[in-house]
């Protein structure tokens, strides 16, 4: 019992770290625009660097139709971006509603709003704007990860922790399955998940 | 025969002037952002303000789950604003094939772009957002609307001209059918589509 009782540090701090590297990806820094020919970085950019997107579900309550909503995110502390969007959703709201009854979903950001786009329009390829798709799922509240994934939504989105504590606001996850990256002419940049998550980087532009 | 030859740009006056009429929904000019109370005007111009969002539509390609990409988009020329958004796709890209397959979409923008939310959260319910679900249809490249479609969509978008004609970009507008608007506390704004189209305005942010 006693040497359980020892154990039991190292084993979440073990546990902690296989998290950290497992479930987030590689925690990095990327704070100017990757060459685009490094799809991997440059889409961790535009996830670390965005703090809002749209959020996209199936809405039984309208047909099957898909239902995008604007939200805020974040994938981590600022400048330490894990790849993984986190949201902060109540089920007043239809996104979170229509995320437990088909967890199908996509999540969509712009380099627009960062203002690295210059004078180009937002729809022009150089322009990078991502999708990642997959499923939106509950995390669960008293989880390490849920823990994680305040710290970096209160971070980026101080007035979080002070919305209203009747909606009940739960932390929520894109467990990301494909990637859709367009960052240059030529149509979307072949990106797996795994190269997203755990990037080997070519960009002068990262700090580890 | 020469009554009918006279008569037919008066028969095409009088068709010109139901098509504005009936499919555009009222024309407007909304410069000032409205009071959150007036959700016509409000919606009106979210829509007519905003240069891009997220258009959603149900991805075969990808199982089935709902696929937001960033597009440019027009409801009229600059401050003439007609409510429906015109889109410039090309099915190289997924969202046209998509929608060829399966119309059901949404169109999704924020208010956070334009500035007005000063410095609360993008997903603070004061920060407008808004989404239109409907239909989304391939606009006959001969009609007089598409006419009005280019016009509007090269408006605001001057480079779209010159994109690449062996891309076949070509027009489509999302028909709507209900609408989702947050522009306060208290969960989304009652609003019909015939509101939406042909407002009565509270305003006095209103011209016509």
């Amino acid at each position: 019992m006693g040497i359980f009782l020892k154990a039991r540090p190292v084993f979440y701090a073990v546990q902690f770290a296989f998290f950290l590297m497992g479930v987030h990806g590689r925690s990095l820094s990327i704070t100017t625009k990757p060459d685009p020919d490094d799809a991997a970085a440059t889409a961790r950019w535009l996830v670390s660097q965005n703090s809002w997107g749209v959020l996209n579900t199936i809405s039984s309550e309208l047909g099957g139709a898909p239902f995008g909503n604007v939200v805020s995110f974040s994938d981590g502390l600022p400048n330490k971006g894990s790849g993984i969007p986190y949201f902060y959703l109540t089920t007043l709201d239809p996104t979170a509603r229509n995320a437990l009854k088909d967890e199908r979903a996509s999540f969509t950001a712009s380099e627009f709003p960062l203002k690295t786009c210059g004078k180009i329009d937002p729809e022009n390829p150089t322009c990078a704007k991502i999708t990642l798709i997959g499923k939106l799922n509950l995390v669960d509240k008293k989880s390490e990860e849920a823990e994680f994934a305040r710290s970096a939504l209160f971070s980026k989105h101080s007035e979080m922790k002070g919305w209203p504590k009747d909606h009940d606001f739960e932390v929520y996850k894109l467990e990301i399955e494909n990637i859709f990256l367009i960052d240059w002419f030529g149509g979307p940049k072949p990106l797996t998940v795994a190269e997203y998550l755990q990037p080997k980087l070519n960009s002068m532009a990262v700090s580890r």
